[in-house]
């Protein structure tokens, strides 16, 4: 039986409800809209204990910062798990292609995108840790996947990396810049995203495919 | 000849100081960064003459965002310049390529870029404004150029807007991308760069070639 240790959990619940409140504040107010007053004032918690958990603002949007690379855990689950054993390639990289932008499409995981974005250039090592963890970490994974039905001779992808890199460019050029420039998480619609992902798939294929 | 007023000269160049000194403000230190007294101090002008100006920040902002679609304009001469009676498509895309990716690579066209996209949430307007008049501006060249090839029946791209979002996603994504996570303008080699036009034109013609 785990033994009670009610100080230290109340301490994990504080943490956990001060990054909750940044998350929410750094992504709707950005790095220089957020003060640490702000985040104690949403966590309602005192000031002090924000600085107990994190020395100081800097630290907290790189821990927050981070953390969020776990939704992209779950795009490379996503990758991973797609087209087990094809008999319709075309069927499932739709399939796929449809998944993996609503995936990325997500309000939440946009506010992010822009965050790191508007924030690479003042903290360098973030933006690279992000981009490594997160970006390439799911590139990754889909070449992988390339690289594997080149063996099995369901595609021609003699280098896969460009083959992963060329397929997302295809795929989310347009929807994701539209988002990035316009501040409107929906100025596209599901029928769009659709459209865009089908079509990815179909020049994709065209250049890729082994028919 | 021309009538000398010099209260007007004078005016019109305290003015440009005034914006050249807001650009270069806004694209090293943001939106939050940047403050009227730290323009009114670069362009070596007192504060009351910036108001004069320009109203508040805001607007400073707006004025200088809408005139860096400047850069864009070439961009669209560059497109609308390329492959002219083309003998040889292949050959006249990849020169293009190089040069639009080259274009897009300047440290202040990414700078603004990032800048562009960080105040996005809050000024949509400007986003949109910029969107329309920068991004979609060279993307429909881009189409117009596509559509002249396919009916000369050097190019098979029976949606030429479709086409030119998948020609600039081949070529961008990975470029551009890196750049706006890591904050890194020269994270990628100009032999990578090429690498890059060359690849987006090999998968480009092979999915909307004719041959």
């Amino acid at each position: 039986m785990p033994v009670f240790v009610p100080e230290l959990n109340r301490s994990a619940r504080k943490r956990k409800l001060i990054l909750d409140a940044a998350t929410q504040a750094f992504l709707s107010r950005g790095y220089d809209g957020t003060s640490m007053d702000d985040v104690a004032a949403l966590a309602a918690v005192s000031k002090p204990t924000v600085y107990k958990h994190f020395a100081d603002k800097e630290r907290l949007f790189y821990e927050i910062v981070l953390a969020t690379t776990d939704p992209m855990s779950k795009l490379v689950g996503l990758v991973a798990d797609a087209f087990p054993d094809t008999d319709d390639l075309e069927r499932d990289l739709r399939a796929f292609a449809r998944q993996f932008i609503s995936a990325l499409m997500q309000p939440d995981v946009l506010r992010l995108r822009r965050l790191v974005i508007a924030n690479a250039e003042r903290f360098p090592e973030m933006g690279r840790a992000w981009y490594e963890h997160g970006f390439e970490r799911a590139l990754a994974a889909l070449a992988s996947q390339f690289q594997r039905l080149t063996e099995q001779q369901l595609l021609a992808a003699a280098d896969p990396e460009m083959a992963a890199n060329h397929f997302v460019g295809l795929l989310l050029w347009i929807p994701i810049n539209r988002v990035m420039f316009t501040g409107a998480p929906d100025a596209t619609s599901d029928a769009e995203l659709t459209n865009y992902a089908d079509a990815a798939v179909r020049v994709f294929l065209r250049a890729y495919g082994c028919s």
